[in-house]
C-alpha cells in the first residue's frame, strides 16, 4: 500500500504520472491519495498533513510525500525506514515528523540510478525519483541500504516550542482545516483542565472566554468551542462557521490558554 | 466495495484516515469516492448525490456517508441493509434518500464498541466509528444486528411534494451541478410533453419559453434548453453555460412549468 | 487498469457514476483519475493532459475521456486501438494526440448496444456509453470491431506550427499548469541553445531575457527561469510563483524565444 501527499493539485496530470510510474513497476500496488492541495512548497503544512494521516495507516505502508521547491538542486533525496513502515520523498522536512511518530530505524539517499526512470528530468523528480521508489519498496525484495549511503542528518522542521507555566499554555497554529477549525500544537498530554471549564484564549487579535468542551454542536451555531480535536490536540472552533475567518488566524499564528 | 460521500474537502487528511482505519481492517476492500466537496453541513445536498451515484454501484456495495454537523451529541450512528446493499452513517437523512431506492430491509443502531477503534474522539465519527462498520461489512462474516438494536424512525430529508393540475408542474431546485444546470424534483414519470414543445418556465426571477429537448447541444450555444437529466429529473440548461448563474437560482427555490 | 479524463469537477456524482457502471461490468478493474478538473468544453486542454499522462502508463491500459459538449448529437462516439493500449471517448479531438503517440492502428466507432447501457441518455455517454465500452476493453475477450465499423477521419486538434528560423523558435502556449508554469508546444528536439545562455522570451506583453536552466530553483525565488519541462516542451516559470499570472498568459497566447 502506498499513499501519495503533494501540492500538486488536481488539475494537472501530475499525480496520474506518478500513479502510472509506480503500477508500471508494481500493477498490484493500493494507491490512496491523502491529499495533493497542499499549499504550494509549504513543507510544514504538509508535514502535519502527513503526520495525522500516516498512523492511521496499516503496518508496512509507504508513504510518498513531494513537497519539493528545491527539486533539481543538491536538495537530497531519502527514504526514511520506521518501525512501522516507510517515507520516501526530498530532504526538506516533510517527512520526518510522521516518520519519527513511527520511530526512525534508518534514513537512506536515493542515489540509485537503477530505482529511477531511466530519464530523470530536473523538475520532477516526484515522477522520475520517488515514485519509482516508492514502487519498488513496496513491491517488496529490496533492501533501503541498496538505494544510497546512510544518513544521520535530515532536515527537519522547526515547530514553536508550547510553554507551559501556572495554568497557561502558548504554542501556535499548526494548521486551519477546511472546516476553518484553528489546529494548535498544543497536544492533549499537557491539558489539564477539564470540560465545561471556561478558559480564556487569546488569538490575533482576540481574547475570548470559551467553553472546553467535546464535540462542536455542544456550542450554540456559530458560537465558540475550545476542544481536543480528533488528531490529539487544542483546536479552536465555531459550530458550523468557520473560527479562523471570524478571528483573522492563519498558520503559524500564537495562541495562549489560562485557566483559573 | 466501499462508496465514500463527505463534505471534508481534499486539502485535509480526513479523507485518507478513514481510508487508513478501512484498510486496516480489511486490507481488500475497493474504495470509491463519491464526492468530498458536498457543501458544508448539507445533508439534502448529500442525500441527492448519493442517491444518484448509489443506484450504478454493484450488489453488495457498502456506501458510507459522513456529512454529520451533529457528531459527537446525542444524534444517532446507523447502519442500513437494504435489498442491495449497506449504507452507514449519521441518523441525520444523508442515508435515507438512497437507501429507500433500493428497498429498505432493516436499520440498526451502531452501538457495539467492538466494531469502532478503540478510542472513539468526539469530533470525528467519520474515522473513528462509521468507517470501522464499513470496513467489517465489507469483508463479510458480521449480521447488521451485532451493531447494535434495530429502529424503525430514521430521520427523512423533507423535500417539497411535487403538484401537478391541469398542464402545469410545480416543485423545487434539488441541486445545481457543476456544469451550473438546474436540476429539480420533478421525476420524469410526470412529464407528459413530447419532445420540440416549447414549455413555458417559472423560475425565481425569470419567466421564459424552453423548448423541451434530450441534448444540450440541441441549444444555440448559451441558449437554454429544458431536458430530463441523467439522473431522471427535469432539468434546465444552457448550451456550454451555467443556466443557475444566468437565472440566480440555488437549492430549494421553486420551478413551475405550464404547456399548452 | 482504466484511467478517468474528463471537465466533471469532483463536487458531483458523475465520476463515481462512471465508475460504479465500470466496477459493475468489470470489479477487477483498477481505476486511476488523471484529472476531473479540465476547463469545461475545453477539449485541447484534455488532449494535452490526457496525453502528458498516458505515456507512463503501462502496456493494455484503457484511457477514458469525457469532454463532451455534443453529447446526445451527431458526433461519433470512437475507441481507438494503439500499439499499446486503447482509448475510448467523444470523437471531438480528446483522444487523438495522446493516441498517436502510441501509434494508432484502428478506429472504430462506438455503435453496438450490446456494450452500452441499456437505457442510453441524451446528456451523459460517459456513463451510459463510455464507461461499459472502457470497462469490457478492460476485463478483455472482446475485439475492438465488435463495438462498430472501423473509420478513418477522427477529428483532430489543431495546434499552431512551430517555426524555426535562424536562432528563433515560435509556437504557443500548451497550457498553463497549477504552478502557473507556462508550457509552450516548442519540442525538445527543436531547442538547440545550451543550459546558461541568456535566451531572449516574447510573450504577450513582455519580452525578458531569461537564462536557460534545468531546475526551477536555479532563479532567484520569484524570478523566471527557461527551461524544458517535465513533458519534454519548454516551458517559463517563475521560482516559488506564478509566471502565468505575473506575465498575463493563457493557453493558446503566442510565444517566441530568440537566441545570440
Amino acid at each position: 500500500m502506498i499513499t501519495l501527499t503533494s501540492d500538486f493539485g488536481i488539475k494537472d496530470p501530475y499525480v496520474a504520472e506518478m500513479k502510472g510510474v509506480i503500477l508500471t513497476i508494481n500493477p498490484n500496488a493500493t494507491l490512496i491519495d491523502v491529499t495533493h492541495e497542499i499549499e504550494k512548497f509549504n513543507t510544514r503544512s504538509a508535514a502535519f498533513k502527513l503526520a495525522s494521516a500516516a498512523s492511521y495507516f496499516p503496518e508496512g505502508t509507504v508513504h510518498l510525500a513531494v513537497v519539493d521547491p528545491g527539486v533539481g538542486t543538491q536538495r537530497r533525496a531519502i527514504v526514511i525506514q520506521t518501525k512501522k513502515g516507510f517515507f520516501v520523498g526530498p530532504d526538506n522536512g516533510v517527512l520526518v515528523l510522521a516518520a519519527k511518530n513511527q520511530g526512525i530505524e534508518h534514513i537512506h539517499l536515493l542515489a540509485n540510478p537503477k530505482f529511477m526512470l531511466a530519464e530523470v528530468s530536473g523538475t520532477f523528480h516526484g515522477r522520475d525519483v520517488f515514485a519509482p521508489a516508492a514502487a519498488y519498496l513496496d513491491k517488496g525484495g529490496v533492501q533501503i541500504a541498496e538505494f544510497g549511503p546512510e544518513i544521520k542528518d535530515p532536515v527537519t522542521p522547526k515547530y514553536v516550542q508550547v510553554n507551559s507555566s501556572n495554568n497557561s499554555l502558548s504554542g501556535e497554529v499548526l494548521d486551519v482545516d477546511g472546516f476553518g477549525n484553528i489546529i494548535t500544537n498544543i497536544a492533549v498530554k499537557e491539558v489539564t483542565f477539564k470540560e465545561g471549564e471556561k478558559i480564556r484564549v487569546g488569538l490575533a487579535d482576540d481574547t475570548l472566554k470559551i467553553q472546553f468542551g467535546k464535540a462542536y454542536a455542544e456550542a450554540k451555531p456559530k458560537e465558540p468551542i475550545l476542544l481536543v480535536g480528533s488528531h490529539g490536540f487544542l483546536e479552536i472552533a465555531l459550530n458550523q462557521e468557520s473560527a479562523a475567518r471570524k478571528f483573522h488566524i492563519k498558520t503559524g499564528d500564537r495562541v495562549v490558554v489560562n485557566w483559573a
